[in-house]
């Protein structure tokens, strides 16, 4: 079965899919150990871990790349985000039909223009495309697929670009019209005000998708009340639960001259070893190595 | 001035060089504002963060690009862990030109067989190559160097391997004669005896560098009474830091139903884009975007 | 239809694969142009390609990209050449689970110890590893595959290493018993009477494989003659070739102080555009941008 | 001493820098070896190797690694063909950074919209950027440079867009004035007239590159009596002449079922040895294996 085809039985039977942001395998392992549907294959996680900004420095290549090995590693649907897809109708057709060997189940694709800046900076330019340059780049993503099943998910940044709701609304319907699976609306108001309007005013098939950064006191059993939500990100807790963590860690071993206070506060090696699979590495030497 | 004059100027100065393990641009950086002399390019933390085992999984291509981007984006001299020098001695040539070339300030190379087993797994594989070949890698890495300062560390895994002091110290010194600026040597046992036993009967010009990832009660104030060290590698506290709040976080996201209860628990998006350089993305925009 | 599939079903049609050897998309296109079956992915030619000699510098990570990319735009099955599969049988576990991911058709490893040294070099180290220990790559390999129809070949370095016709065929029996589904069997000699002898006593049921580099004057239609042959690799002509022309085109560019003179004897612009598929890029841009 | 500076000094001594595209290290040490003054490192080139359309779909990644092994591969200054610059003028600062670390001389950066369509073909979008955002980019490249001597090369598209000489001449000016060492200034005209004329009515004191692939009866010896020249491109026959070798080579083989045809057409096996450093291993063997 197809990574696209299953993201879809996962939506049909819960409802809803829930994906945790990851920036490399190991992120990505952690969040199906814990129990998330899918793999947000963030670009502000991944930026972040390459100590640049978000404003399309990291190269489709790195991105790519780690969206593999996560897919790989995690055994969860990916959902890929690709910015604006690297420039125009013609580059989503090459990066659609490299994602999808790369293994992922949905790419998510937004409105804004090339080379794009992060959404929840303060005071960011924020330019988008206009409708019809977006609704051809959303028909080279569904032309591209080689799989119907892939999940073609259209991002618009309207909220995020201060053009309010019936600007968001008129675009989502484009959108969805284009060919659209599913339509992601973002916003960085501090509650979930704007995002609870904009889902009781949509009035398209396509279910919606959410990334609650900005308002995090949106819970999951608040998305299954609002109904007509399918796919829920949590767009950045793994970068951001390891900075707070790295950040302390080290401050503390600098303060104390040494590693002894950190030791039960981190996981041990041998959590790591296992992570790794140290113990299929010895069974598979006792099998194969001669 | 090339790196590894910036690390023996680092070790003159202050005696003794402090390093931390990082495996991306990110944690390197965090290495550096922490204070830390030097940053660690752990082959462990790398292979844990791509998922797979530290068992020469990884490539050399792999480990070299994020090596490179830490020497980059940190600032500080790095310490590249090159596990076996990726195969004999023409490799050890190869690894050297493309490693020095990628702005590292010490190359450190380990006495085992190529494919290597993790030193501190519990039952592992510890295959040694012979005194007289690795002597020859460390010469083929002192000859591949153009800049004379980079730094060549040999490590012995001889006290990994269970061969006893007196073999650790007959690789050291051999080791040192071959030419190697300044000599690892690793221990898993759970106290720091064996290795203090090695430092007082090292008879060497070489400083001697420690990992005390298995005796964690090695502080900086012993290391600097012991006398003879020169490098203490803090070994993987950056990936260990990061997994334990992955875990905690992503846990309890998923018993909560949602971000708001974490939220207080990582780091603000706004630290992660401090630490990705916004501010300065903004200044050049009202510089160079017309 | 994998590509494993693929490849044995042409084996089944046509009796014998022919494949060219390719060190980029672009000489894998041009191979899928003229006729051949397969495209050989080639560690010598990528290693030339690279301007390194041919001794497992080459990394896993670089010659994966490039046959990932080569299967992708040739749409030929691809024999990927993983030498001695990157060190012991734990790394052909993962070499394996990666080639097969990139979409090979077929995957040859050779008995000859890591690090290797190119075959036909004159005088060259050609350290071969144990039967025992090969038949426990070969056996890796086998249950590394997912899909069953994957073709692992186990090619011998017996002749090459002057061990003689009895001993290539005991470790040609050897590594069929051990699940190998064809044998490559490789020589330097000038004339192919030392191939032609082996192929006579050849007594298992696997299909052998050759790459007559050594002694070119083998014919597709004499192989065809002998039997038991299943794959014929022309081993470096892609890469060869190349070589030839841009050096005489740089000579004489240079000689002749321009480049008119060159302009006939080298492929136009447009066939170079044929080749990218800029038509499409122009019906695509039609279709999509707005 | 810096790549930049070496150009520099060629420039002053020579007058004219000649240089030869590459697409790969060994397409790269060829034209060392045939005397060539630079490397062309071409964004075409790479992409008709990759067998993509040039229309910014090979990414920053591989484009710079494939750019850095040239430099190091081939000795000679390497002058980077970065398109666009890979976005805005906050991707230029990006660029130039990595691109320097990578060790080439120059860059050239067009004055088309990103994404852009690859210069010569027929009937291809041609989108140019405003001067004043052009500039801006000159001016961010050249402050990003860490080595003042790093060429930072501004190439006009005005011709190939059909908008004049005279808007050529004034783009031209306005680049140089923004801090452009050089003006590449290119045409399709099958006839050097049109750029036989630029260079009559250029009154800036940068010196002109050119790339008279669609001219190609412009000798070195012409471009030297129309003075001003500074730097002399031959923009693609690396890869046109392997194109046309490949080609025929395989079409022979196919015909002739067999390579007994081709073998006095192609470099001999050796000859590829002596490229990669065959000999040079061998003597490192008796030096470094024990």
């Amino acid at each position: 079965m197809g990574a696209g085809t299953k993201f879809r039985e996962i939506l049909a039977s819960k409802g809803l899919v829930e994906a945790m942001a990851a920036h490399s395998p190991l992120s990505a392992m952690l969040a199906a150990e814990a129990g998330f549907d899918a793999i947000w294959a963030s670009g502000f996680e991944l930026s972040a871990m390459y100590g640049v900004p978000d404003v399309s420095i990291v190269s489709m290549t790195q991105h790519l790349d780690m969206t593999r090995a996560m897919a790989e590693r995690s055994g969860l649907p990916v959902v890929a985000d690709i910015d604006t897809g690297f420039g125009n109708a013609i580059n989503v057709l090459h990066a659609v039909d490299q994602y999808e060997r790369a293994g992922v189940a949905a790419i998510v694709m937004e409105d804004k223009s090339f080379p794009k800046v992060t959404s929840l900076i303060a005071g960011g330019r924020q330019d988008m495309v206009r409708v019809e340059e977006f609704q051809g780049k959303i028909e080279a993503a569904c032309a591209a697929r080689r799989d119907r099943d892939l999940v073609i998910v259209a991002r618009t940044e309207a909220l995020i670009a201060g053009l309010g709701q019936d600007e968001a609304l008129r675009r989502a319907r484009a959108y969805e019209q284009a060919g659209a699976d599913l339509i992601l609306v973002h916003s960085k108001q501090k509650t979930p005000d704007e995002i609870e309007a904009f889902v009781a005013a949509w009035d398209g098939k396509a279910p919606i998708a959410l990334v609650p950064t900005a308002y995090p006191q949106m819970t999951v059993a608040r998305v299954r009340e609002l109904g007509k939500i399918g796919l829920l990100i949590w767009g950045n807790h793994a970068i951001r639960a390891s900075v707070r963590a790295m950040r302390e860690t080290f401050a503390r071993i600098r303060a104390e001259g040494g590693i002894h206070g950190v030791e039960s506060s981190i996981a041990s090696v041998d959590e790591v070893f296992d992570l790794q699979g140290m113990r299929k590495v010895k069974d598979d030497e006792k099998r194969f190595l001669r």
